[in-house]
């Protein structure tokens, strides 16, 4: 955690720089000051198959989706979503300025009982700030 | 909002016109008359690597999730369910004549505190119901 | 259900055979004795782009959910998520000896009443066991 996953009509990959995006995204992560380094993982998931609102072949979606351990206060909460929300919009100026694209974020919880994780990263980071 | 994602197994290409899913989704889930059309985003994400039920080369599984903004009632939410569910089966209908085809089907809310959308088609879409 | 989905960075394939990890993966769901061997599918999503921790080329994620039906205990719902989890730390055991590595686990609940399914491998293999 944190993970964010886009996913995205296959036709934006003409439009959108996807590894930019996803730097970008992973930038306004840690940018927040509420995730540590060596746990957020941004991605994104094309789908070659899609059909969107009224069916024109122009019309282009972007969802992002965070997932994130508990322990934060709805505020804080608000607050990081706010902060990516807009660099994703920033970033993706220029396609709202046709008729055609949606973007969507959702920030969903993860279950601290029913969830496990190994990470080998957060070794190499942690060392590095001591 | 609403977002329709389906995951499948990349041996349903052959089988099933994802693209042609995709769009008769997208149909049922506007004659529910539950949605706004410029909301609807219906995608398909293909899993190159599966591994099902018994193992079977033959076995393939098509599931789908949609995600849906709070606010219905649970009657409202079911019987668009069913809708959508019945539209999906019926155009699966020779893959469920075979013993190895499975489909499925969710529903999920998104929370209103916890989610962003800025939507460029909405305005073209009802601009033209005025 | 169960559905289990990956979700890995594209640089994990020259380092980690998802097909082989899906059949383990699928081994170990059947081996907890919780799920119906009928029921259970396992699926890997690859993402082209992606951006993680520090940002290093060699960083990479390899991301699992595991979506159930409700009925059981937490006891049985963490001991079934353990045993999974191991099984995928143990065949990913390479990986984590380098400095670039992050697996996660998480699983969810379905709605009962939100969701549906046909399935014509069950009858199949239901079958089989009378």
């Amino acid at each position: 955690m944190p993970h964010l996953t886009f996913e995205y009509s296959a036709n934006l990959e003409d439009r959108l720089d996807m590894q930019a995006l996803c730097a970008e995204t992973l930038r306004a992560a840690l940018e927040t000051g509420v995730f540590e380094t060596g746990a957020v993982r941004v991605r994104a998931l094309r789908a070659d198959a899609y059909a969107i609102a009224d069916g024109l072949a122009e019309n282009a979606f972007l969802d992002l989706s965070l997932r994130i351990g508990t322990g934060r206060t709805l505020e804080v909460k608000k607050a990081a979503g706010q902060s990516i929300s807009d660099a994703v919009c920033a970033f993706c100026a220029p396609l709202f300025e046709t008729p055609h694209f949606a973007f969507s974020f959702e920030i969903r919880e993860i279950d601290p009982e029913l969830s496990w994780r190994k990470n080998a990263i957060h070794p190499r980071l942690r060392k590095g700030r001591e």
